[in-house]
């Protein structure tokens, strides 16, 4: 009967700054017997304006005690206004994948899934083509072929939706590369994370290497970044760029700037599974 | 009587590709005496592109011998087609300055002039403010005042004309604020080096730090180009790229961006000196 | 009688970790009146490891409330073993600089203290040659010669403990040439952060960039550390390296290590001046 | 009867420097009438220097015209004390592997040359460990499992020349963990790129990570070269680092390593495919 495993959990809390949070936040955590590992805490302005915070504990027999934890934060928390979110690390979140043709992204995230250095799941990944069929599967991962379907993508977005909806806790595009209507987002309801193959703002839209190539940029980069209804303007989570030359063909650019695109993809969603990433407005405060 | 000194030039080729023209020019170098100390070649498209070469050769007498090195360049290159350009290394460029209120660029400059790494002489800085007149004649270098002078620029347009055409071989835009003219261009020519604090295409016009921390963005940049009629659209030299934070304020944006802006300047600059750059439509080759 | 001006405190804890640390702390400065502005915290092991914090909080009326603040984390940090330092970030640190020959990184600090990027006082600089004396006192920084006096440095180190001692918060070795006697360190009693020219612990002692080239890397770095009895062995607090290739003489790695040099130096004073670094055992924890 | 398909060839010339080198080498490419489409030259001294140039052409009917080529070469570079080495770039290199137990580095390169960025032939991977059987034969690379065979490497380095010598034209140790016996390299007669997880020549030996969390450094790195007879002292032919911090424990460090290895591997294999990488007594030229 060796109960009572010590579990690690992540709180987050997030709203108008007043003094006395850290202290409110920390004394909460000490009174129900957690060991505070690691804190974050950012106020984007002293005088009146966001506070932010991330609190990773350890606390025995944490998955019993969870609904107890939830009510005292809603009772200290509540009223200052603020919102949080309160999660345990032991339950990795559940990733879904949207690809298409490209497969430099949807492998580099099943490699380091299986490495050991994503802490999530990875119910399926669908694609509305098989080209990667074997490889994703040979990872030990369902895939699922949802063509695109034409002019009208309902009948495709309603079958994914079917899919993903309830089985997963957020959605990566890993350089799929069909339009998603914003009812599709809204019915989704978990967040959903997208790599762009530039250095936005820079070559918003598509073909965004040939672009560069045009313009004669020096650097070329990636961006992953939240979906939202405006394409290409979700709040950022990570960026990183490369040095080109003018030697540099289009091809290459597309060729080396696929490295920039899975690293910061991978960042991007290790942070998301570790609950590092606040959004507020079109930002990011990432711990 | 040691006469015949050896000296260093620097011959640009340029124009359509067609074979044996590495040969031809090399043969010529070899012709008249010349040993090849780089060489760096580039040809945009192998099948009927355009060609770039860059030789630095040295030669004994030098400057006696530039007006034949360049009539048997005439007779070989001409008939193919192609402009290029000869210079000895030995005569630095002579290169002028505008500024406005921020000092970093322009004593960036001047300090790595001081030390030997800008192979340039510097013949006056001018300004349409008056504050940094003391550190820039610490220097030794000559600082002239023009006010800007209101809505109407064309007086103080006249005065910079007056004061830099014929006096300097380019020109730096050393974080200058004010917009040139079509006309300015035209009539200084010589090529104009900006520096703009952003990493261009992303930012173009005012306020780029501010519109990043708007956005979101988690690296900020900076791009030297020539400048063109066309704002911050000219061929892009050089751009680097600094990580920031959702922690860092627009202010911390500006301080950190400008260690980025100084050094971008300087390595455009430096290239520039050293006749490394080619502008080809709206791109550079760099060699 | 508008007394009472809000000053800001920051507070270093460090000391064996235990549950309830963050808590007690931040309670203390909730009880207190004072404001959480920014606040980070590590553990190095969950289990029986080393706890390090940073908190920067405003209060009402600081400069005569720091004596009482101080007894208070005397009463409650004491009986828990944790050693801790307060300070009140509106006094800047005084910052003594030795130097020699070179002038890249006194110029550098120099520079960006009169932007206002670093916040400290510059007492003097002290250099065991005259070349720089007028740059620097064009800083409105007074500047002392001390000659390196031969063998025996012990008389020049005397003269500049008699200069420095007391009148310095910690002092910067400014790509400063001259071998400290391990007396001296302990006399001055304040930290002493050195650059050395290269990525430690690649290439200690003399000559860095001729090792570099000859031992053919790809990257030159430079490492900001406080210096211990064990030359170049001290706690790291930045490093950073700059791309070089075969065709970079030695003399290119060392103008091009410069500005690497005094970037890094600079991110370490300024970290430094922010009390955001604490060492521990042989290393650095920067908050 | 559409004849004479164009090849592409690469050149690389390398011994002591004079004047009319590139000349007599370009010349005789015009002579053979090739059409050069890339050409890097460097001399490490002007005066009596090594003089190193790559030359890429392009010829109709290659193949047959090698041989005549090659005497063509003979007869101009013999009398001047000059090496070189040619070959059609039609042809691609055979690359050995060599792997133990982690699997990153051998995955991303034959990932890499599945997505056709390698030009290689990849005839078999030989590893003293069977982990990874099943996922390179899943790129349809041979998979050949020859355990180390305790303390006397003998008989395991004999079935592993067996294997490759006179099927490969280089091998790669991709985080191959046994110590290769200097006969072994001898025998093998090819070069032999590793990649060593550090930023050489820091932490040389075993262990770099836990060497570089001991030490408290602030970037890692790995460095891919040329093995010869003493442990991590060979010809560098690429580096690369990434930013670490304190909280980045010894496992992290070995993690974030990880993608640096497989980056800087990737290029290394990439420049040795296509003869852009001259070796120089412990140098690399990399063109």
């Amino acid at each position: 009967m060796s109960a009572d495993p010590v579990g690690r959990a992540c709180l987050l809390v997030h709203g108008p700054d007043r003094p006395g949070l850290v202290a409110a936040v920390s004394d909460l955590v000490a009174r129900i017997g957690g060991n505070i590992v690691a804190l974050d805490q950012y106020t984007d302005d002293p005088d009146g304006g966001a506070f932010f915070q991330r609190v990773v504990f350890d606390l025995a027999d944490l998955t019993a005690s969870l609904p107890a934890v939830e009510e005292e934060l809603g009772a200290v928390l509540r009223p200052l206004g603020m919102t949080w979110r309160l999660r345990d690390l032991g339950t990795p979140l559940r990733m879904g994948v949207l690809a298409s043709l490209s497969d430099h992204c949807v492998l580099d995230l099943l490699w380091r899934h299986r490495r050991g250095e994503l802490p999530v799941t990875v119910p399926m990944v669908v694609s509305n083509h098989t080209t990667m069929a074997d490889d994703v599967r040979s990872f030990g991962v369902p895939f699922v072929h949802v063509p695109s379907g034409g002019p009208d993508k309902s009948a495709a977005e309603e079958e994914i939706l079917r899919l993903l909806a309830g089985n997963v806790d957020f959605v990566v595009l890993a350089r799929y590369m069909q339009i998603l209507s914003p009812g599709f987002l809204e019915r989704l309801g978990v967040p959903v994370i997208n790599i762009h193959h530039s250095f936005l703002p820079a070559f918003i839209g598509a073909a965004p290497y040939r672009k560069a190539k045009e313009r004669g940029v020096k650097l070329i980069g990636a961006t992953a970044h939240y979906v939202t209804a405006d394409l290409d303007e979700g709040p950022i989570i990570e960026q990183d760029v490369v040095r080109v030359t003018h030697a540099d063909s289009a091809g290459d650019l597309q060729r080396r700037g696929a490295d920039v695109e899975r690293a910061v993809l991978s960042r991007a969603v290790l942070w998301h599974a570790e609950d590092r990433v606040i959004r507020h407005g079109n930002h990011t405060i990432v711990f």
